[in-house]
């Protein structure tokens, strides 16, 4: 399979999550996180099928289109692993992190923090949806939708 | 429609249209021209779809995944319009265009050149696709495959 290919089934599956997510599945008061905002297409996403709800987005740097920009106050640029602590106990609905690198290797290298970070941003029962698997005690994985190949997209709720 | 809804048709008309053009339309002999190389997703979808077929590559700096990387004598760096130059005349059986920023107005002032360049790279007959409209008087609009919607996707082919 080209890796064209593969980017749209990744997007589609992306997309197909994250409606799920947003139409069928009760989430709580807390904010949005998204950890990786890059272009800010799924940020566009989440606030289109979200309305109000706040969404706080965190890159390294911002890459984001401008039709697409989240207003200063919820925009955290720097080292997400870093950034991100003073987010900690925020009691998040939901995490969606989109942050690999497109190489494997060294993504199991550089992402090992990740899903402790999720477990601490996240409210009990809270949802995360990854583009890279995640490992952690308190988060249980979620059916995904069906046509979604396993390993293309992942869903997680916490204890 | 959300910025990652577009996105994926963009992909998906993109996807179909080189798709339609490798399986249905034939060919010429001359190379395959690929103007904005970016992750090189549809550089190494190109070279999936025509084995054996030369592609050369450009973008003004390479960001190719490693995956996607052309062989050094196929990969020109720089600006697009002054680098193509030496190539003009080369006999290209296709030229793919994907070098939009993202930003409408931006392209339509700063991409004036690519038209002319396309055709001045095209063997006679030659195939032009490209994600921004092209307009010149050797370049004829064809249909793009059912289910892509008008101006999402443009298929040309030169006198």
């Amino acid at each position: 399979m080209s890796r064209l290919e593969s980017f749209i089934r990744r997007l589609t599956a992306q997309r197909d999550i994250l409606d799920m997510i947003c139409r069928e599945m009760p989430l709580g008061e807390g904010p949005v996180i998204e950890l990786g905002l890059g272009n800010g297409r799924t940020y566009d996403h989440l606030r289109e099928r979200l309305p109000g709800r706040r969404i706080i987005a965190f890159d390294r740097v911002c890459q984001a289109n401008r039709k697409s920009m989240p207003p200063d106050c919820d925009l955290i640029l720097g080292e997400i692993d870093e950034t991100a602590r003073p987010f900690i106990g925020i009691n998040a609905a939901l995490v969606h992190a989109d942050i690999g690198s497109g190489y494997d290797d060294l993504d199991a290298l550089n992402l090992g923090w990740l899903s402790g970070l999720i477990v601490d941003l996240l409210a009990p029962g809270g949802i995360a949806a990854s583009g890279v698997p995640l490992s952690h005690r308190e988060l249980h994985p979620l059916p995904v939708p069906a046509g979604i190949a396993k390993d293309r997209y992942f869903l997680y709720r916490r204890s």
